[in-house]
């Protein structure tokens, strides 16, 4: 999808994410990348298989290098964590630990309770392959399971992130769910509607498209419904009209170029 | 994360996925991956660039083989959603049509509801780098727009499928939003508490732990809150019992050894 804008402000000031011992740089710039796309900025790194810095992750980032820059690699998970009261552990469910585990819509709104307290908030992920270890979940204070396809869950780690950081995004978003994009147009008012239904149904009479006079009424009825669901514009309106002339222009074209074949009399 | 069930029946049919020209196999696998993570199965391709079928594409789809043995290629999108009644296209805000927008939340909804009327739902997704066209959009009865970091919104192919194929899933999805999961125990009762309090608090009286005996109330009200918070197990309050006998087995190994050695009298 298209449609960056750089000249607004980024929205930051989300979780910390926690790479917990990433094998592959291309995914931690991939998780660069998803992270911004949520308003996420600060990113920490635990031991890093490949080191860091490091371009591989840059390559893949897209752009996103405002957080790969400001990422910090630690030695461990305690030193990545050190200042924050509410760490979360993205995760499937746990088998051997009594955890509080939350969907990350949950996850998100807590988030943003915690945050609103002042507090720092941090978000674990496991390394790609093995995930992480009870003893990594352990450190967390509440786990993260995400609701998937029971038979295919494995999502990776970049994914892993977009999803959490999605639902800590759209927690504080306002757009509303439904809108009509107007391109610089407004809704047709009443009026104007009313005004191109009576023409409508005069062009139509004059055309003889009631053929039984009775159902008239039904028929117009059924018109109007058709139009009025289709939420028309002031312009749409004005291009009805149009579409109404040059229609009964077209046939009186055709009545005139058969009456001038003789095929019609005066 | 790792979790993948194999045992599991996958819970496909959902909305159709309908990807224009897509430039790279890749991104084709990794679009699979995630609309199987999400359930769905109905994967149809316009006129993919690097041709169909193509080993890249499985080569990053870990295992979403029945996603891409199932893909149809299409030569234009009007073959590809001819069948179809409620189209969606994927993309920015259209600045040039007037157009119904949702987010991808309100969209899922939406399709669920045209789904239970026995509709079919498609939806569109645009080429890589230059996006879908407002010829594509016309196309579609609605557009589905994802809030996202307006500096920052750029979503790659596989990454807007996950989103919005997500939203498709949990709109149908009953996981409680917070539970505590129990490995196999269950939560303690209120008798097993208040036993472990009354022994905590004799112990403590006989360590001389209530310094000032007017604040002892408020002092073993605050610690009984504290344990509470913690929703303990009957599996935990047992382990606070051990807890409680090794430390006070511990003093009177100290006071034992001290008498020993002469430091304290009998």
């Amino acid at each position: 999808m298209a449609g960056t804008d750089r000249t607004q402000m980024p929205l930051l000031g989300g979780p910390r994410v926690v790479l917990i011992e990433p094998q592959l740089s291309e995914n931690v710039g991939a998780v660069a990348r998803a992270m911004l796309n949520c308003g996420l900025d600060q990113l920490a790194l635990v031991n890093p298989r490949e080191g860091w810095p490091n371009s591989k992750a840059l390559a893949m980032a897209s752009g996103a290098t405002e957080v790969l820059d400001g990422a910090q690699a630690f030695a461990t998970l305690e030193e990545a964590v050190a200042d924050v009261t509410a760490l979360y552990a993205t995760t499937a469910r746990p088998r051997e630990l009594t955890t509080r585990v939350l969907t990350p819509r949950e996850a998100a709104a807590d988030m943003r309770a915690v945050q609103a307290r002042g507090e720092k908030v941090g978000v674990l992920f496991g390394p790609e392959r093995s995930g992480m270890t009870n003893e990594h979940i352990s450190m967390a204070d509440t786990v993260i399971s995400v609701p998937l396809n029971p038979a295919y869950s494995s999502l990776n780690l970049a994914q892993a992130v977009l999803l959490v950081a999605y639902e800590w995004f759209t927690a504080g978003d306002e757009t509303p769910p439904d809108t009509l994009s107007m391109s610089g147009t407004r809704l047709a008012e009443k009026q104007e509607l009313i005004d191109l239904f009576g023409r409508l149904e005069a062009e139509l009479d004059t055309g003889g498209f009631f053929r039984a006079p009775d159902l008239r009424p039904t028929v117009m009825r059924n018109l109007r419904s058709m139009l009025q669901r289709a939420r028309l514009t002031d312009q749409e309106v004005r291009t009805f009209h149009g579409m109404i002339s040059a229609l009964t222009r077209s046939w009186q074209h055709t009545q005139n170029a058969k009456r001038r074949r003789g095929e019609l009399e005066d």
